[in-house]
């Protein structure tokens, strides 16, 4: 994909030729059912487990503490359902922030029309959480605490750790459930440090392939499954495993640098990008201050988002106007921060990749400065 | 794989090339997400489409009518749970066999845990459901009906289109449900001509990955969804496509023949096999005479499965003692056919795909041939 600009990598991510190479490979010669008794079946069942030895070590976690699913959707859904009917006798309440990804707000959604009492969490207007919130939120009938770690629209960083305080603190029966997807490889952490009973990651924000993630459920834990079947992942996820793409996952996170090997270049890239938003009056960021500098949000002012992303893709450089799987929607995350309309309307996302160059962010500068220019003195533009 | 002698293609298949070369090209070429709204996004979108009306295309089911998911199983359980709760106050009864796959059996008996009356036909001492007993179960009550279209163990053939009779008949709300994972792209059929209301395909089963599959639902039909996020698959199941998959599964639907075109050549691998097995006076033929011929089953006698099946794979001769997923267990589905002990026990399965050639039946033939006399002399073999 040379010639273009790719500034969408909260989206999702080009794959590395390693894991492509690694799925086609498995596709065509490693092809067994890793339930079949014979050796293919062995040899595939292997092949699996090195895919989970390699994700489970990035993230921190014992591989017997990983399963596979088809991607963070299907995570957030297992561990959000799995968690509250497991500990349904124990209390009501759910506790979790109004900036989620549909895939946690949908699914508690559908828990409170279920009965459950679901809390959620407004962000400040920067897009943080507070945590003092937060301890106030949870009490003895709390079940179940799901907040991100990494916001997919501002990189705002949510307090996962002083979550796993309050939950203590007040002595709540809660599970702990964090949506890391967009952190996983990009923020240090681990289940462990972070206190979270259930982490999603997804494969192709860490450029693997779409159609792959993974639960993290922390050793002792219960929750109940909700794909019934042949009884794979030791009965919470049956289905055969895609074994193509999890080798491939498995490839794409042995491939992952330590988060701080790559942080340093990508802050380097949001302060450019940063420096050269600040010459456009009109522009306001949204992200906050210390934000993962992954990603940067910011609105254009008169300029509606959806005309400016056009006309950027035009040019060969791809953004985003929030969350891809809330497309057309306003942003549920900058509403809940209480943003005016016009700031909503004309909010742009960039997301870089450890492989972005200051020549991408560069070419978006040039474009933006264009686009402001072009697209202001169009009438209702 | 070249030198192996894979007869084990109900359990899995080899991905065809063309089909493992486009999910690479997709992973690294068009890696777009298919929500997103710029350019990249939308060549995403259109690659999804097209592989959702190459496999409605061989379905012979209009694309709107296909949805995606991550395989089998998890058609299943959309089907099952998506129709139970769709048709709740219609009715409590769902009628089933007692030889479906587990993951129909699982989610029928977690739909009868929360209170659905599920009721089980058995298949006769030939594998084959009686067409008088399926009108007797379905009643005016009756809200679903989930019955395979091929046996996956024995290869028999299952009485959807009088299942959709008999619900017509007796005037039931039911949905008609048919997990078609094993007669896709091997029998002639279509869910316009069945009668079926929501039908199960897999990728994986004809020389696509692992990973992918669909459920038809007949335009008109409304089921609930399961998963919940960003509401891909018109919001029947949230989560980014798997677009490598996906493509794949189109370029290995696309290149399925018509099942006529390859049913010849597999009922003479099978009329082969059973001549061959004919002259072992121990082996008991399990399937159906009018069986599909891609799937054969047959015990050994005093020979335990498992043994043999080591015993052939050690010669580089893969089958499988029946259903991978449900290895370990005796196979409900011999046992439902009221086998005895001996014969379940020592039931191997053999499954063709239209790649199989005569000279891998001869060498399974002589391996099969070698092994009943070695094992047969060892005390507890």
């Amino acid at each position: 994909m040379e010639g273009i600009c790719y500034l969408d990598n909260s989206a999702t991510t080009p794959v590395l030729p390693e894991a492509a190479q690694k799925a086609a490979w498995v596709m065509t010669q490693e092809f067994g059912n890793p339930s079949s008794l014979h050796t293919l079946g062995y040899r595939a069942k292997q092949e699996l487990e090195k895919a989970r030895e390699a994700v489970a070590a990035r993230l921190g976690a014992g591989p017997q503490e990983l399963f596979f699913t088809s991607g963070g959707t299907e995570s957030n859904n297992l561990a959000l359902f799995g968690a509250a009917w497991a500990r349904k006798r124990l209390g009501n309440r759910i506790v979790t922030t109004k900036a989620e990804h549909d895939s946690v707000r949908n699914p508690l959604e559908e828990l409170a029309r279920q009965g459950f009492e679901v809390v959620a969490l407004a962000p400040d207007e920067t897009g943080k959480i507070s945590p003092e919130a937060l301890l106030e939120a949870i009490d003895e009938t709390t079940i179940l605490v799901s907040l991100m770690l990494v916001n997919n629209e501002t990189g705002a960083i949510f307090p996962v750790e002083e979550a796993a305080r309050a939950i203590r603190r007040k002595k709540a029966p809660a599970l702990l459930h964090t949506d890391a997807v967009q952190a996983f490889g990009k923020l240090e952490f681990s289940p462990q440090r972070l206190g979270a009973d259930l982490v999603t990651v997804s494969a192709h924000k860490i450029h693997g392939p779409k159609g792959a993630g993974a639960l993290y459920v922390k050793k002792g834990v219960h929750i109940l499954p909700r794909t019934f079947g042949g009884g794979q992942e030791k009965g919470l996820r049956s289905g055969t495993e895609s074994l193509p793409l999890l080798a491939a996952f498995g490839e794409a996170a042995r491939l992952l640098p330590r988060p701080r090997e790559a942080l340093g270049r990508v802050e380097e890239l949001n302060r450019l990008l940063r420096s050269r938003l600040a010459g456009f009056p009109e522009v306001t960021v949204n992200s906050p201050e210390d934000a993962l500098p992954y990603v940067l949000n910011f609105s254009l002012g008169q300029v509606r988002a959806e005309t400016m992303l056009h006309f950027l893709a035009e040019r060969g450089v791809y953004v985003s106007t929030g969350s891809a799987c809330g497309k057309q929607k306003p942003s549920h995350v900058l509403e809940a921060m209480g943003l005016s309309r016009e700031r909503v309307s004309s909010a742009l996302r960039v997301s870089f990749s450890r492989f972005t160059t200051g020549e991408e962010v560069a070419a978006l500068g040039d474009a933006l400065e264009i686009g402001l220019k072009t697209l202001a003195r169009r009438p209702g533009g």
